[in-house]
């Protein structure tokens, strides 16, 4: 009988689709990332046409070694992610193996931490649970401006983007319900090249929100009040974020990292944290995780709040992504088209 | 020449306004608090007729010893607060003094700051924090639901707010924006009691919202995912959210308090947490605040947040209060109506 092999138990709401299958399946027995040579000795067996894998296991690495392992039956590959920098498509595609991945589906719980990013970057949240557990709320004189920082609600802010795709219009969506009425704000951001229908997308985006919308190179985004990186990391985004940059920024900006530690230079933005370059920053993601030390410079700065990659992680986005995970093995299983192939 | 005296500086742009008035000003001169002797010695000018305090100055405190200092010619005292718990109002308009405060100009400030609570305690992120800052980030084992919690795109979510005013209007117009569309929330609130005109009340705020807005009593926040915190302090709400409330709430429910420390019971909260009876907290106050030690439970928990009652600290804000203060006690001074008088 075929068989679909899943590398870990990905929830019991998709492991359901997975059983109302003819296929028969091999699971992961324990609740941990299993061992290379399990995998390899599993992906080997002439039964299994498809393959659920995971991102965050080193393990599941698609890699020629894992392919020359993999039995000529094997239809696809699905992996519990968006991003497949873990599996060489192009080899995968070459043996005949289509790539399943789950675009789509994290927008919103991404979004939802980013907005949460920008709030505690400008209201110096990370600085406030500090005082609060190192003992000096008691000792906090009391002052008018006391603990103050920018706020949403300013007047005319400026909201810029490194990188703007569907989580970074997901943001917009959000910000506008915070940001002021009588003196909206504006939208900047960049992308990778500047389209031949410019000006056409730019209208289109204003008129969606009834704000003033930008595409801007990246020195551009010196003007923002908040500067939220979204981009993919490439090598052309790889430090993107540098002293350069925050050097030109205003001092009451915030950055806010949502998408990959790389793309900001973690020295430059602590050297201009602590020279008041700008004003603070919040990071969901930092290069070298998940592999920082509690002594990181990033780490012990009070304006910079460093969370360890949340960004996706919430139960209704990981079903999700674990739904989609599961109908791509099934359709490429039964030798249907993907419902989300990853296409190089 | 009559004075206006102010017990602390509040500001370039408000002190501008005051500066450009005929009164003569008297300033404390240092950046701290002064000493009660100081106001008292000031108070008693028989040119003062108007003054700004703070409520964040226990020096300020307007009582009978106050009072008995003050100059026949005192005609306005106008607190830099919303709240008026630390002025004698009846005994000030019984000597002719009126009192002028802050009201309204914090409600989006607190309202950006509560969403951002909500966040946090949906996703963990007093958790996350804790984990990098304790160096266990590269130990944390990879899983499809790691560091998991519920989010905000949930389908039919039900809010829950105890107190229901014009910053939880302001909080409601905010998450709005991150609710699921094709499953949207509903939302339960209490308040001191039922109108006459409820049904109609609520209609209204349905309608203003395209969402199922309701009045309920305190008990039936038991069904919400989010329970908010917004209502003044009285002893009718004081202790409100108990032991008894939160072992009716769902286990996936969160609590965030953004009104007044001792509306919710510490121990109660973080037996609570401990147990599993809800997901998660966070708190911007807290009973005994700001005597709060690093040792608290609640501090401790990693499942709650503690800020240090920063709802209303944006630059903007305080400025705002700073100029409703201000001008409260240039129309008193001049003998005319405040812009914000204190009814009581």
């Amino acid at each position: 009988m075929p068989k679909i092999l899943i590398t870990r138990n990905v929830g019991a709401e998709a492991m359901r689709l997975l059983k109302a299958t003819r296929f028969e399946l091999i699971v992961n027995p324990v609740d941990a990332e299993p061992s290379r040579a399990w995998v390899l000795e599993q992906i080997a067996d002439p039964d299994v046409v498809a393959a659920c894998i995971m991102h965050g296991q080193p393990s599941d690495r698609v890699d020629a070694e894992f392919l020359s392992h993999a039995n000529k039956n094997l239809k696809v590959i699905s992996t519990f992610s968006v991003g497949y920098d873990h599996i060489d498509v192009a080899a995968a595609n070459a043996r005949g193996i289509a790539v399943g991945h789950t675009p789509g589906v994290l927008s919103d719980a991404v979004a939802d931490l980013t907005v949460m990013l920008v709030l505690m970057a400008m209201r110096r949240v990370e600085e406030g649970i500090s005082l609060v557990k190192s003992g000096g709320w008691p000792q906090l004189p009391w002052a008018p401006f006391v603990m103050c920082g920018p706020g949403l609600g300013a007047p005319n802010l400026t909201i810029g983007f490194l990188g703007f795709g569907r989580i970074a219009e997901c943001v917009v969506d959000r910000l506008l319900a915070f940001t002021n009425k009588s003196a909206p704000p504006r939208v900047l951001y960049t992308s990778s090249r500047a389209r031949e229908d410019q000006a056409e997308i730019d209208a289109g985006f204003s008129s969606r929100w009834g704000v003033d919308v930008k595409r801007v190179e990246k020195d551009g985004l010196a003007e923002a009040d908040i500067v939220i990186v979204l981009c993919a990391l490439t090598p052309d985004t790889e430090g993107a974020v540098d002293a350069a940059l925050l050097k030109k920024m205003k001092k009451t900006a915030v950055l806010v990292n949502a998408a990959r530690g790389p793309i900001v230079n973690s020295d430059d933005l602590n050297a201009a944290l602590d020279e008041g370059e700008i004003f603070g920053a919040a990071l969901d993601v930092i290069t070298g995780e998940p592999h920082i030390a509690p002594d990181h410079p990033l780490v012990l700065n009070k304006r910079c709040a460093v969370l360890p990659h949340m960004g996706s992680a919430d139960y209704g986005t990981r079903n999700a992504m674990a739904d989609l995970c599961v109908r791509n093995a099934i359709a490429g299983a039964e030798g249907r088209a993907l419902p989300a192939e990853v296409r190089v």
